[in-house]
Order: structure tokens, then sequence, then C-alpha cells
């Protein structure tokens, strides 16, 4: 890398899940679109085709109306050589196929258990953590080997257990763990204000917030704009609201949208503001929400089906065949709305920020474990990412957060240690898994028998 | 108080729930027992008649043949009365009526949650404990007034909640929880040892176990008889038995008995032992064993319902008829196995004492919150209860029993801060209570209703 | 207070110890010369005829070239008037006069105990706060009554005892400690940069701290300027500098100026940063620096006597009168270089600030007790200020600051107390007292003597 | 080893320090004493011939009047063979020569450094401790490879570095260390109730008293006979005596005797006992009580000089010829009132046994680090030791224990880290080191010169 007064040049990026049709271009874009960075993203994927179109889409962003710097981007075939060099580390992987998700969330469903998302917590999330945590293993040995002073931002879920590994693994890695959820608590708190202001929607970083939890289960115990504090004027409108519901018309399909109910009733009940969608919020609790589909429904939010991803990627797919017969001057730059570059830009000592972000707990929360995960606050500065005191949570709260940082903690140190009876312990003790222990059981083995392969100790 | 050599006169006791039938007269017949004490029983009772006859009963308890202390009993009016110059207290006293407890254990049942006793944990136990805790707030005023150098012996349930609401109103008390529920596994492990073995069943008090947890739902992850490490000997015989249980005959009634079965589950789960009653275990778990009635036959214990509490209590009225009666000559003393009298010799200087008990945490549990009551050993001396380090306990475990420290400490606040809301958030978060949040809201406040006549800051 | 978009108008700032001569004019310059704040400071001293003075001075920089706001000065004569409606408290107060501060600098000299500041830890330090307690104590509860969600600002020694006595008093206080001393370490820091570098200084705020100690007694395990480490770089320079001393030329007399050298013996041995002067870091520690005055010397830095601190008043009360009779327009503002201004700006939300302060530690430092001010790192930000984790203080240096951080609580703790015995404990277990116990006891006494009137519970 | 009902037969004993004149007498005596023990120890010395001798004495004990059991004692040469099936260990070691305890002792006696015995802190026990630490790690390393599951008890001193290394280097040791000094407390406290009762002296161990601090600076906040709260009586009779001392008659040498004075003032200024000799004691605080000889004599204790214990040393080898030629029949067994055969008892399951003891701190003692090693109270089980919770100390004394503990982590960490930096650091920072920082250094470098042969990465 080059230091010059407000660029940095030479920057080596490795993407891991490079082939990513999605995540990869939205960064593409966002690269292209920030003047005071360039340098070389080296694309590994194990879907090695998918990198290649990478490799070609990625060049062609240099080429965009308004592009601002120019970055190679280059298909390797190995972590090592992805990974020898780099400064920044970037990882968003699909852990498993799409068949293997349905899975994860179809399979319960037999049981009457429903999961709105299936890839966080409940029996889904669990069971894609068993098949994540062995390749996040694989990823922290790599950059222990070949870089082990580089940044590295984790996009993948389950974000806290795949952070969390990365630190098992290799405790002295920089990695941090980055998601947008909070980031639509801000949105929803800056339209909340335009609305009962009237005046025009703030941006969401004037939205200052303090964040505590864990990824998906974010609270917010403090809410400001402009030196007004905004948790009243929102518990008000919560009050008004949650029996019919917020509907904020964006781009997303009917099945990612909800009607914040779930967010009111959370909200309301204890008293600060639950700051992730809905679909989130409500697989973190008991089956309050979740309990049958026809609640679902009057909850305002909806369970989405793995046939409606396995559409949207073929809509992806479409879009990267687009991609890669399209002339780069014709790409368009659309800015994610994502910190990562931001975040690039703080650790190169271009720009300090101060945001949410997914690192271990060396006491931001006094009520969490130390060395949990956890998310909150923290200060970007050249090469540090230095993490805010963001208090303890009210016991009532912290208990349904605790349950689950207690359940992946034990789902990692069922893989570390290959004991089957942990992840098992983990399983039972999910809130949504609320059937008879032999069901349970039940449940657990058939959704393990499809997911043993990449657990290679177990019989 | 006088203090001879091997003997105390004098002593002050009061006794709050002075009325009891059963409880009060094991007491009496464990103090007529004892030849070191002898002194005052004070009786304070709501129901002034029961106290009076106890008073007789108590007296009678002099003349029983074998008896070695002279002890008067003397039946008061007022906590005041009680409680003057005592030197030490014993609570035990029914938080409301049977006909109240029905609402607590049976109520719920309409929306499929059964409870296999109700009167700890589960919406029963929560229920009961926002009865209890306005009585507790009373009477730890009073001993704050009039008894402040006391020692206070609670054996009210729920145990965890009441001895805690003592220590909230009154910081400075000398008060504790006591519970033979861990006896009960130390007599299990010596039937253990007497079976396989092939050897006279040792005491249980040779059974030495490390205890950690809460009231009725603690664990063992040490246990050892003569120098020999029981726990894996156990573990292998869940591991035989947990199928078809195991069946220990004592004079309980059936709806008191269990199998084990839930405890050698949970015991195989987690490779510790689970060391209380089967009907207590299952309360603390999510619906595992309590699925339903069917569910809870097939792990070979019962429901036991009020109607069966009902009946007792007519055989302890008859038998309480039948005291009164009789010649105090011709009374029987019965040890109870109760720790009560030897605490008291231990406190008086008399025999120092290693058992277990309820008493907030100073760092003994290093995984549970400082200030929650826990049950571990302790070292009873003179005029002092010394928490043994009982270290922490492993996550997948902790994360079960923090759930209910968290719902008791939401509870007591809840009363404490006239703060409704509060009580809902341990309600909805007890495993037992798997309903979706409107039908959990509705059932809490049907059993509100019923209850709220002791909290009169509810409309 | 009103919040237009870049600007507030309508401040009110309480000055306590308005008649200060010195640190109020510094203010009173940095608030003109912002213009984004406008408002009134209401100056409240014991002294009022300084407060009136500093009322007319206040209200003549109104006038000075490049003023760039209008604030309006008005001396007051009681807290209660200085308090109401005030949205900052200013605290830059002197406890006790100059000859009691000789009792605290110069009585110790006898018992060959040499100090070379003497109002910070040291015999006079805890002198100094035996007077400072009590007047806190007062700011404090009016505080409570009449500003109890104004922000407080302490510029006065001993500042952590200070800060932590209206957190004692007052615990919902949104008080900071505010000093400059870490400011010089970023200074020596640029410095040494372009000197090693060959480049122009840069400017301190570049220079990015990790900030963790006690005000005085800060230390750094991390610098960085641009990217580059500068913990290495420093050592480096110490290594070949301890000997000879590293003269800076800046404004300071001689006997405020030292040559680095206590810094750079303590850096070397610690493998950290001491930052700050060393006439403070030398008080801190065993009498390594401070044995002799010869030794002093020989260490290149002084003693500085009383006699020298009244002779700057007599400049300043002269720079008083001069000022008194000068037009405003003739007044120069000059930058001082605090942060004060620039905190009530971010506290305002008008721009976010990265700095040091005092406050108390909710885990901060996580080696040091919680609740005890400790200074660190911490985000200002709209109506917050949140500490940033600093991490643990290895334990050799830990020792050093831990034994101040117990001193300090045990003398405030004495005059709470009403408990001479805890005032001497502090005052024997300072590190340069290193007198026999009946020296020791006999030096307290004879200053205390000269101090309790300050403690009308002593006889 | 064979547990028959009352008696355990086939013990191994691996005494370290094998050849011990007075220690291993002790022990001998003590175990010929116990009929319900018998077996082998084996003695291990670098000094061959002393074990050999010790063999034969050990041997003639069995034949002693009064004798209860048979012991075997066989020399052995190497660690291996010691240790190899050992049930216990026992380590009572010389870290080093008499001539070696002179550098600890006198060399810094050139610089006005007084010490009273020279074996714990001050630089001599930092010195002692750099000779011991090496030693110890071996011995872990050796207990670790031959006797992993063999109880160790530490008599050697500095105890608490000592005890600390074994569990640095082998973590699941099972190690405590026994000291006898606050058996002195308890039996100086005995007396105090016989003088001021008029009564027959209790036993010392009917003095129950809670233990908090490190090996040789312990503090009892509670003592207890009899029901009777001693510690208002002992600060009464202190306060009578702290002027003139009392002086009890014992058989110690004048040098090993003091008059209390030091403990007398300890405990007035701090409110709780201090339970340790007044030799001990003195040397754990700044140069209060050994600013000079004279300062020492006035306060009624005494320096030791190394000349007083050579010619200890003399009595004992001529005793040791005496007990050579002696016919064992005409052995006078004596019990020493140490604790080391009723700990092996305990540990055997014999009878469990409640004392003071040095081990890891888990919590016992909750102002001071974990891990670090402490003095409390334990409880001796069947192969446990338990720790009681002895609750936090006030800070002011918390600060002055807090130093050393810190010196002896850091000590350690010198060694294991190899950085004599660190030792350094440890050194200047003991109260008693008062010298400026080049004379501290200098006395440092004089005495570690002589010391470096036992370090052998130092130049």
């Amino acid at each position: 890398m080059k230091f010059l007064k407000t660029k940095v040049t030479g920057i080596n990026i490795a993407y891991i899940g490079g082939g990513s049709r999605g995540w990869a271009w939205g960064l593409m874009s966002d690269l292209a679109s920030e003047g005071a960075l360039c340098g070389t993203v080296r694309l590994y994927d194990i879907d090695t085709q998918a990198a290649k179109n990478n490799e070609i889409i990625g060049n062609n962003y240099t080429f965009a109306q308004g592009a601002k710097s120019k970055w190679k981007y280059k298909a390797v075939d190995s972590l090592e050589e992805a990974l020898s060099d780099a400064n920044f580390v970037v990882i968003s992987i699909l852990p498993g196929t799409f068949d293997e998700m349905e899975i994860d969330v179809h399979t319960p469903e037999k049981y009457g258990i429903y999961q709105s998302v299936g890839d966080t917590v409940g029996p889904g999330g669990i069971n894609r953590a068993l098949r994540a945590i062995p390749m996040f293993i694989e990823i922290a040995k790599a950059i222990k080997a070949y870089a082990p002073k580089a940044w590295v931002i984790n996009y993948t879920n389950p974000m806290t257990v795949c952070t969390r590994t990365l630190y098992e693994v290799f405790p002295d890695i920089k990695a941090f763990g980055c998601c947008h959820e909070v980031f639509g608590a801000q949105e929803a708190l800056a339209k909340l204000i335009s609305i009962t202001k009237n005046i025009k929607e703030p941006k969401r970083t004037d939205i200052k917030v303090n964040v505590k939890g864990i990824n998906h289960f974010t609270w917010l115990d403090k809410a400001e704009y402009n030196g007004e504090d905004l948790l009243p004027l929102f518990l008000e409108f919560a009050e008004m609201l949650h029996k019919t519901g917020f509907v904020v018309k964006h781009k997303a399909e009917n099945s990612f949208k909800s009607a914040f109910r779930v967010c009111f009733d959370l909200s309301l009940r204890y008293g600060m503001i639950a700051a992730a969608g809905d679909r989130h919020l409500a697989e973190f609790c008991p089956p309050w929400y979740l309990h049958s589909p026809e609640q679902v429904e009057k909850w305002g939010f909806h369970l989405t089906s793995v046939a409606q991803r396995k559409k949207r990627l073929q809509q992806r797919l479409d879009k990267q065949k687009e991609l890669l017969l399209m002339d780069g001057k014709n790409y368009i730059l659309r800015r994610t709305g994502e910190d990562g570059v931001k975040q690039m830009k703080a650790l190169l000592g271009l720009e300090d920020l101060f945001t949410n972000v997914n690192i271990p707990n060396k006491g931001q929360i006094s009520s969490l474990p130390l060395g949990a995960v956890v998310e909150t606050n923290a200060y970007f500065t050249h090469n540090s990412v230095i993490p805010q005191i963001a208090g303890a949570i009210p016991c009532e709260v912290n208990s349904l957060i605790y349950r689950h940082v207690v359940n992946q903690e034990t789902t990692l140190k069922a893989v570390i240690k290959k004991n089957k009876q942990l992840a098992l312990c983990a399983f039972a003790n999910d809130p949504l898994v609320t059937t008879n222990i032999d069901d349970t059981r039940e449940l657990f083995e058939e959704m393990l028998e499809k997911t043993k392969h990449y657990l290679n100790w177990l019989p």
C-alpha cells in the first residue's frame, strides 16, 4: 500500500466467496464510486466459474460512468493465493446450497416450528451454523497463515457464530462482522421524524443511536436527532400503530416486508427499541409471533420460503448474464448504503467512522459474557476498531439475548470438541423449539443426517 | 440466651406461619429430640386458631417419650410480639389459599400448559410469587424493626423469590432458605451404592456433593462416597435405566413419586447430576417432559392436582384433631431429616455443619449474577453461614438456570416497582409458556385478575 | 437554548470560580472565537470582586478583533443564581489560598519529602483534597438542586478527587474532568516526528493515542500518526536521550519546564509512554526522582515553590488591571488549545469529538475498580460522553496507579464518614511518604491542624 | 492405597527437600503419632546425604514410644523416583544457601533498607523468589509428569510465589501452601481471653476466625470464641497496650520474638486484626517500622541476622548427629501443631477439616485478582479443598496487599518471560525500597549478580 495525503493506492483485498452474485457487485460499485482508494481485488470461490465471471464484471465496473477509481479484479484458485499480502479480507459466502437451506427452513415445519428467515437462530440457524463453522475454521487458519495482519470483514450469516469462530481459531485476528439491520431501524426513525415533524427525511447517519445486543437482535436504548430524544416519540408512535402496523413502501419483495408490529410489540413491552426487521426479531423469541403461519400473517410479516430464494437466485443469474455481455461503459454505479468501504477508509486512516459492528465483548456490554461476539457501536480509526461502552442490558431483555449467546457458544463448542450432545443442547434450548424432547431429538437427528457430511467426525 | 458448655438455653424462636399443620409438628419433634437446646417458640399465624392449636400440640411434645429438652410454645397475636427478642425466625407460610393455588396450577391447563407442582416456576410459580412477595415484604420490614440480629430460616416456596425479597427489603438480614430436595438426590446416590456395591445403604450425609444451581433446579458436578467418584457410576446407571426408570419405594403418595427418568435424561445430556425430583426438574425446562399429560405419564412422573393437596390437608386436619386430644406422653418423636435444628446448633456455636443452603450469590457461583439467591454448599459455624466456592456452571446448563434467575428478579422488581408490564415479561419468558403472545397475555391477565387483591396498586 | 442548523444560541453557562485570573480569560477568548455558540456566562466566586472584574473583562472580549460571537457576562451572588437554568457548569476554583498551598508543598520538606507540584497526590495533594472535597460536596448539592441536567466540566485539581466527589454526592450528574496534560504528550510526539522525519510538525490531534490511567498519571500503549506506530519510535528516542534529556523550548517559566527524563525512564522501564509532565509523573512514584532537591535537578525538572506561584499571581493581577482599563477592541483573542468549547459543541450536537476525559470507570479500564474516576478517551456526541474501551493496564503499572486510586477513594471516604483515621491511612500509603510511622503521623497532624477549619467535624 | 473403615494404608508420600533438618522431623513425629494412616515416605533432596540421614531417622521414629503407625522412609535419587505413584507430595526446600540468604537480608542494609526476615517480600524476598521460581518450575514439571493426581503441600517460602509457580506451570495441579502464622494469631487471641476472662486458655482451634490476605500478611475481620465477638475486645486490648507492647513468653529465641506493637498499631489503624508476627507484618509495609535498627527495637521486634540462622542450623546438625546415634525407642514424639497430617486425613476422606490455606483465588477474596494465590479459610474434605468466600478487603488494606500480589506476579512473569526489566519493576515497587531510582537499580544489580547463576538466560 502507498499512503498519499488523502488517498491510498495499491490496496489488496481478498474476497472469499468472490463468486457472489449480489454482495460482490455491490462492493464493486461502492469501490468504483470511492476516489480515495484503489488496488486489486482477488476473488476466491469454491465455484471457480462464478469467480471468473465476477473477474470480468468487476473489471467492467472500472469503466462505468462516474467511476472514480480503478480496481483490478482477479479470480484466484486458492485461499493462499487470495490472502497473501492482503490488506483486507471480505468474507461473503453461502454456507451450503439452497437445497440444504431447505432443510434448515422447512424440515422443522413438519414439527410445527415456523421460521421467517432460518439463517441465524432457530433450528435452521443452528443447522446452518453446523455447516458454516467448519468452513470458518478453515478460513481462519488460512488467514492466520497468509494474512495475519489483514483486517477481516465478515458479511456471512449466521454472523455471530461465524465471526466468533474466526476469533476462536485465531485470537489475534482483526475481524469484525457487518450488518445493515440497524441501519433499517435508523431509516425507520428518520421516516418517523419526517412524518411527525412534517420535515424532509433526515439522513440515517444523523439518527444517533446506542446499539446493544447481538446481530439481528439488537436494541436501542437511546436514539436522538438534532438534540431530540426519539425514544418517547417512538414509543408513542408504537402505541398508536402497534395494532395496525406501519407499512413503509420499499423495493423489497412482499415476503421480505413487514409492518413493524413485532418491533412495536417488543419495544412497548421492554421499553427500548427492538432494532431489526420483524422477520429476524420474531425468530429470537419464544413462538410469540411464529406460532403458526396464520399467526405470522396476523402480525404483518411473512415466512420466506427457500423457493422464493431460489427464484431470486435465478433473477441474479439472469442479471449476471446481462452484466457479462454488457459494455462496462453502460454499467450503472449504485451506492449500496453499506459501511464496508467507509470502514476501510477509516482503518486506513483517511476518515474516522462511528458505526455499529460485531466484535468480541471486552466489556462494551457488561451484562453479557466477555469474549462473546456482540453488536454495539465502535469507533473506527487508523488500524483500530475501538468498542464503545454500551452499558448493561436490563435483565429481562438480557435473558432473551443471553440464551442465544449460549446456544451459539455451545454450537461452536460442539464442533470444536466434536461433541454431538452439545449440539443437541443448543438445539433443544432454542426458543422456537417447543416440541417435547423426543420429537426435538428426532428433528435434530433428521436435520443432522443431511448435514453431517460437513462434520466428518460424525459416524 | 445462656451459653453453657454444650448446651444453650433460653432460646427464642419466632415461628411465622406457626399454625402450620405438618412443618410445625416436624420442627416440634426435632426440637424435642435435641437435648442441647431449649427455650420458647412463639407461634404467629394469620389463622389465629391454628396457632393456638399448635401451642397445645407443641407443649404436648414436651412430654413425648424420649423428649430430651423442654420447649415452651406460645401463640401470639402479632409479628411484633413473635419477633421481639427472637434469636431465630422460622418462616413457613402458605402464600394464599388452596383455591388460589388452583388458579396457579390449573388455569394454564386451559392453554395447554401443564405443571407438575406449580409452586416454584412456570405460570403458577410466578403467580404464587406475586402473592408471596407482598407478604415477605411485610415480614422483612417486621424483622428489620423487631429482630434485626435474628437468624431467619425460610421454608416457604417459591423459596428463591421469598428469600430474595427478604434481602431486597432488609439487606443486612441474616436469612437463608432451606430445602430437602438435594437430600433426596443424596439418598438416591446412597441407594445406588447399596445396589451396585451390594452393601448396606450409607447415610446420605456420607455422600459428599458439590451443589450448584437454584432451589429445585440444583445440579451436582461432584459426588463422592468414601473416596469413590460417583459421577461416572451414576451416569452409567442412568444410561442403563433412562428408558425404563428407577422406582424407589417410599412413603410418598403416588402423585408425588417419580421414576427418575427426567433426572436421568437431563444428567445424561448435560453430564452432571440433576439433583431434584422429576416433578420439579421438569418445570424448569421447556415443555420437554410436560408437553401433555400423556407425555408426563410416559416419563414416569405425575401432575399433582390441587384436589390431591386438599385431600392431604384434610388428612392433616384429622391428624391435628387426634393430636389435640392425645396425651403428650403418647406422642411419638420422629426426626424429619431436615437440617433446621442442626443449623441452629451450628449458628449457636455448638457443632459446625456443612450443608446446602439458599443465600445471595457473593461469588459462590461465578456464572450467575451477584446478589441472586442461589443454592450451594455452605459452612455453618458460630453466627456465620459461609458460602463455599461452587465454581461456574457450564454455559449450556447456566442458560437454563439464568432464565429463571432473571424471571424471579423481574417478578420481584415488578412488585417493588408496581409495574405490571415487568410481571408480564417474566411470565412470557417462562419456558413452559409456549403459547403465542396474545394467548400468553390473555392467560396472564386471567390469573392476575384473581391475584390482584394482593397487589393493591393494580387497578 | 435555541438550536439552529449549525449554531446554538441562548446557552447558559454557570462559571463556578468565575473570578479566576487565567482560566476564565482563556475560556472567554475561546468562546469569543467560536461562531457557533452564544449566550450568557454567569460568574460566581467567593471573591465577589474578582467575579465583578471578570464580568467587565468578559463583556470586553465581545469587542475583541475577530470575535465571532457575542457572550454576555454577569457576576452573581450565589450558586443558586449561577446554576438556575444553566446548560453547562464550569468549575475552576482554587481550593484554599496560596498560603494554605504552602502547607501542602513545603511542610513535608521538613521531613525530607519533596514535591514538584503538590496539588494532586503526595502529602500536599491529599491535604488539598481535604480542603477541596467539602467544597465539591457543596457544589454537587447545588447542581443537584438547581441544574441537575446541566453538563459539568471540572478543571479543578485534584481533578480525580474533585470529579469523584461530584458523583458521590449526585450519582446522576453529567460531569467530566478535563486536563491538557495528555495534549502535551501528543505535542511531544508531534515534535518527535518532525525531528526524526524532518517534516513539518503535525497537529497534535493527528497523533492518535490510546489513553489509560488517572489524571496526571496517564499512559499511552498506542500512538500513531498517519498509519505509523509511534511506540517503537518513541522508545528508541527515549533510549537515545534518557541520560541527557530532551529540552523543548516553550513559553513556560523555568520551574515548570522539564527535560522528559522521568518520562523516558518510566517509558523505558514499563514499555508504554508515560503521558504527563515530569513534575507530575514523579509525584506518583516512590521517591525515585524526588529523593532530594539535588536528585530533582539531576533528573532535569524542578520543584515549583509556592513563592513562584505567588509571583505569577501578582503578574496575573497586573494583567487584570491592564484588561480592566483596556478597551475591548484592543483585546487579543488567543485560542488556549483546551477542548472545553469543542466539548460543548459536541454535547450540543454540532460536531462530534474524540478526546481524553476523566469520568467514572464503567469498564473502560478493566483492571481498575468500577466507579473510580479514570482518564481515557471518550466520544463526545449529542448529549453523551461515551467512554471507549481502553483495555487493562499491565499489572506492574496498574499497581502504581491503583495505589493512588485507593488513596483518593479513602480520602473521600474519610471526609464523607468524618473519619480522621481513614485520612491517615491514605496519607501513610502515599508513595512519597517514606518516613517512619511516628514521623508520618506527626506530619499528618501538623498539616491537618492548619486544614481542619474546612472539616468542621474535627475537634 | 487401601481404604479401611477408619484407616488408610499404603499411602505414598514424596518429600521434596527430604533432607530437611527440622520440618522433616516434625512431619515424622506427626505421622508416627497418627494411627489412621500408614505407608511410605520417599525422601528426595539435592543433598543426598541429608536424605539418607533422614531415612535412618524416619525409620527410627517408628520405634518411638507411643508411635501409633508404622511408616517406611526411603531416600531416593531423583524426582521421578520420589514422585511415581505418590499420593501426597510435600515440598519443604531451602531455595539457595544461607550464604545466599545473606545477600537477601544484608546487602540492602548498605542502602539503608532493613528487613526483619527477608524471605517473603522486600528486596530479600524478591531475590529469594528469583532463586526459588526456577526450582519450582522444575518441580511442577516433574509432578505433572509423574504424579499429576497427587495432592501437593508446599511449606517453602516465599510461600505465595512458590505455590503460584506450581499452578503457572501445571494449572491442574492439586496444590496448596501451608503456614502456621495465623495459628499464632489464634493463640494470642486464646491467651487474651484467658487473661481478660480469667479462664483457662482455650484451644486455638476454638477461636473461629475469618482469614483474608496473602501469606504472612493475613488479616482477620472476624474472630469469635464461644459466641463472643473478639474483635472489639482485641482492639480495646490493643488500644491499652500498643505503646508498651505485650510480651508472650515462648520458646522462641530472642530475635524471633516480638511485642505485638506492629500488630496493634496496624490493627488499630485499619480496624481489623493483622494476623501474623510483627517481623513479617513490618516487611509488607512502607518503612513505618523498619526505618532503622533503632526504630525496630523501639517497636519491640528484631532483625533476624543470617548469622543467627547459621547458628541455629549448627544446633540442628548437632541434633541430627544425636538422632542418628540414638535408639528409636528413645525418640520422643512431639506434635508440631501443624495441620499437614490432618489435611492428609481430610483429603483421604477420614475427617473433614476447616482451616486456612494458600490457594489460587477463585473469588474467595473478591477484591484481589483471580488466580493470584491468596490465604483464606477452606474446607478440606475427601479429595477436595473448597475455598470459602472470605469477602472483599476494605480498599485501604487491599491496596497494601495488592501491591505485593502484583510484585509477586511480576517476579514470576520476569522469570517465565526471561525479562530482567520486569524483575526490576517488582523490586522498585517494593514498599521497603525507598531509595532513589539510581540506587535502587544499583542494589538490584548487585543482588542479581550473585543470583544470576539460577537464571541461566541472564548474561
